[in-house]
């Protein structure tokens, strides 16, 4: 045992473990038989990331099931836009669809007086899940970064090239800016309540880090993200992970960021090449291609190795660089499990 | 003048221009009314890419109007698809759609002894283009390279991540073997008919390159790609560009590659990171985000500047790092040029 109270947190706080401590994202989804039948009582997934009793329970099942050294909160990162009063739709197979808006009135659309009080029941699931868990166990709070979610926020759903937003940012900075301060704002406090409620640790998601020009990386991705960090860490001792997925060599830059104690990295990015430009006092997180999961097998097996011996030598976490997908067979990740705790 | 015949290949045999040459990715297109006044006169993009009168028409507009340094031939990526069999269909505002083929008939569904004969048309507005342009004035054809054609058939079209064809990569790496196998021949010998019909440069667009593991990318991409280049330098003089997009640090692997004149960047590269990372010798292309060219004015111009500073003392072609959309105003084009012609 570390000298703090679990292998994930101490990882995170600079720590190497020789057995590194291990979760996945979406380790609690779709894949799972006992996640699709309490996701099967909820007609509206929106609802269902706000029913705490349901959303502790699935939050909780990868755990029972494998012996994860992490839990992560069962929520969604358009809980914010949902939470700000823009609609949020799931639609089965194509993902999250939010309400479209003309971009001129949606600044004056969204009211941030009540993000606090919509988004109170996933405060209620972090005491719920805190309180099941045992000590050794992480429980992990998230958001989704300001960029990635004002990405969604004006395309109205995920693309391959968020060229909307990206056009906008050149057309209308004000608004941009505008946007980005208001989600800031939300982001910050939404995660300090999650780490006062009892989680151990944050990560936020950069999902549409990838794509573009250094500039608007500094001024969209890192800026924003590192402010939010360094406000949460002003009010609540809990380290943070940053995950600007896709972003290449602009990695080097969130490495260099000391508001974050590590960086998940996505399954494009070389690891030998992050083992040397990354620096090797921060903590590390991820990497596996999820597919290989779905496949299972040797090829898996030798893609964890690699990255169990590539970042022996540095903080690291076990973890995917992507979210597990429904094909997943769940005999794979207990055998992925497996792997990893007899490396 | 430079010892070759022309500013773009000159640069790609080495030499440093102290004026880079500059043309840009789908300058023949959308965004310009004489394109779409031709566009207008072919029910099926697929019959226009491959009547020689009209498609030599377009790719010379640019020509025309901007005076670029180069032309690239009107054609598209999915003609290879197109010729080995598999029904190819271009949806306005939509992009390319595939005829959906379940994947373990693909193979026996696709013949790969009409490819020549069926893109012959290709050749004819290859040297149409090439008879009526000045000397000075290079013509680049081009192929999809095998991954990314390959990634189109599989997928049906275009997919923020072309998971499917990774999947398949690793449950029935023979299919997958066997289909690059196929693409590498048939787009050998296409860009070999090219170089012999006139073409001056040959560019492989390798565009779905990003968000794959290392291993994936050296094998599916990096590998097919310079064995079509080994063998068309063997059968004609003529340098080839290669671009990998979103490839991030695995650019690296690329500059290495000496089958290639060339590597075009994407606007998500940083430069910084290009200057010192990609060698001193090899020249590379582009870098500009094309959204800057729909917005003009002063941001245009600084990325711009920014550019030809930063990539002064070494080979380096003007260009974006990714398409012209339809939206691009024509009168920024000229500003553009202007910009780079009085640097």
């Amino acid at each position: 045992m570390s000298k703090w109270d679990d292998p994930l947190t101490s990882v995170l706080r600079g720590e190497n473990l020789k057995t590194p401590p291990l979760w996945f994202m979406r380790q609690a989804g779709r894949y799972l038989p006992e996640y699709r039948a309490v996701r099967a009582k909820h007609q509206s997934f929106v609802e269902f990331c706000l029913h705490p009793e349901d959303a502790a329970d699935v939050t909780l099942q990868p755990i029972r099931r494998f012996d994860m050294d992490a839990a992560i909160l069962f929520a969604d990162i358009l809980l914010i836009p949902h939470a700000l009063g823009q609609g949020v739709r799931f639609v089965t197979g194509e993902g999250p669809l939010l309400e479209p808006v003309v971009t001129d009135e949606l600044l004056r659309r969204l009211d941030p007086t009540r993000v606090g009080e919509i988004l109170a029941p996933v405060c209620e699931t972090v005491e719920r899940v805190r309180e099941a868990l045992p000590r050794e166990k992480a429980l992990i709070g998230f958001a989704g970064a300001p960029w990635t979610v004002a990405t969604y926020m004006i395309n109205g759903q995920g693309s391959k090239d968020p060229a909307a937003t990206r056009r906008l940012v050149y057309s209308d900075p004000e608004m941009i800016d505008q946007l980005m301060a208001m989600l800031v704002d939300a982001t910050s406090d939404y995660l300090i309540a999650q780490a006062k409620a009892g989680a151990n640790a944050l990560k936020l998601f950069d999902s549409w880090a990838g794509g573009l020009p250094e500039d608007l990386f500094r001024r969209l991705c890192l800026a924003p993200s590192i402010e939010i960090a360094k406000r949460v860490r002003a009010a609540a001792d809990v380290p943070i992970l940053y995950f600007p997925k896709g972003a290449g060599p602009l990695y080097s830059l969130a490495a260099r960021a000391d508001a974050f104690n590590g960086l998940a990295i996505d399954h494009a990015l070389p690891v030998g090449w992050a083992r040397e430009a990354l620096g090797a006092a921060k903590a590390l997180q991820g990497g596996l291609d999820p597919l290989l999961v779905v496949q299972g097998g040797p090829a898996m097996e030798h893609a964890a190795k690699t990255l169990l011996e590539t970042f022996e030598d540095r903080p690291y976490i076990f973890n995917c660089g992507h979210g597990f997908v429904p094909e997943t067979p769940p005999e794979h990740v207990a055998e992925l499990v497996r792997i990893v705790r007899s490396h």
